[in-house]
């Protein structure tokens, strides 16, 4: 079957700080015509910092569209054309204060691809050594350390529900083989 | 360290057929105050069909935000206040035809926490009997099955990249431990 569509018209309707939005007006492959509404993301890094005591550092944010504390592994959106291994090293930086001397690239993940174009680069960091974190004025996080075992078994019952921590945890447990 | 933040004031600048947008003013944590932009959502469903010979049944759709065609577990959104698993039932069949007599909850991902309130609850669908696919007239994908242990290494190689796609296969992994 035939699968692609054809742009006929695009607008934007919203231009924010992070997101902007359009409607296009497209062609089906039936030939019929209809709507796709698009959000335009800049794309982040996630990185699963882990170190030689097995152990995982995490965040604790407000996600705002949420209203609730969720726990992640630290992240951040690309700062325009930004490198993704340039992105990782100073997000885990800023948020936990870590550097790490070996970056494993584990692939990216497509957040939600029927609506937006985010796509997030995830890294293993290892080699870890701990300096001073230094979030952005307004961002504000609580740091987390846990055992990797256990952040596996919340991923597991459902109970770390972030795309980016789930995809990112399990693919460290495969790739560890632990 | 206090992370919760307090809606000022909401406005919804777009209102489409799938998302909603709101820019809200909020108070941070400090007593400063920010705009946040929130993508409203319906959320939806995705669902792993695992055969007793071990393979899956996938889709491969045209995603129009990146322009190109993705693989993909059956899914689709929440209609309204449905409950999650007969909506899991209903896109399974639509999509592929198929008719699961065991469904294993697997939990949910939040796509992008921090922008856009979509959850996505996963299940693994198992006893599977082969009926006629009816997707909606402007739908339009092709059916895939592969091995099991194929889509694993797809995920593991980074080039399935679709975060429903990567977190229930690598969940349904270390649930069969296989």
């Amino acid at each position: 079957m035939k699968l692609e569509e054809r742009t006929l018209e695009r607008s934007t309707v919203f231009k924010g700080k992070i997101l902007e939005i359009q409607v296009d007006r497209v062609e089906l492959p039936n030939g019929h015509t209809s709507t796709r509404e698009v959000a335009r993301h800049p794309g982040g890094v996630a990185i699963l910092p882990l170190d030689e005591e097995g152990n995982v550092t995490l965040v604790r944010q407000f996600r705002y569209p949420f209203a609730k504390v969720i726990l992640e592994v630290p992240a951040g959106k690309l700062d325009g054309p930004e490198d993704h291994r340039l992105a990782a090293e100073r997000e885990l930086s800023e948020e936990t204060g870590l550097e790490a001397g070996e970056y494993t690239y584990m692939g990216a993940i497509l957040a939600s691809p029927g609506f937006c174009d985010e796509r997030l680069h995830m890294y293993l960091a290892r080699n870890l050594s701990q300096k001073q974190s230094h979030p952005d004025e307004d961002e504000f996080l609580n740091v987390v350390k846990m055992p990797f075992d256990q952040l596996v078994e919340l991923v597991m019952k459902g109970e770390v529900e972030d795309a980016k921590t789930v995809a990112a945890t399990l693919k460290v447990k495969l790739l560890l083989n632990r």
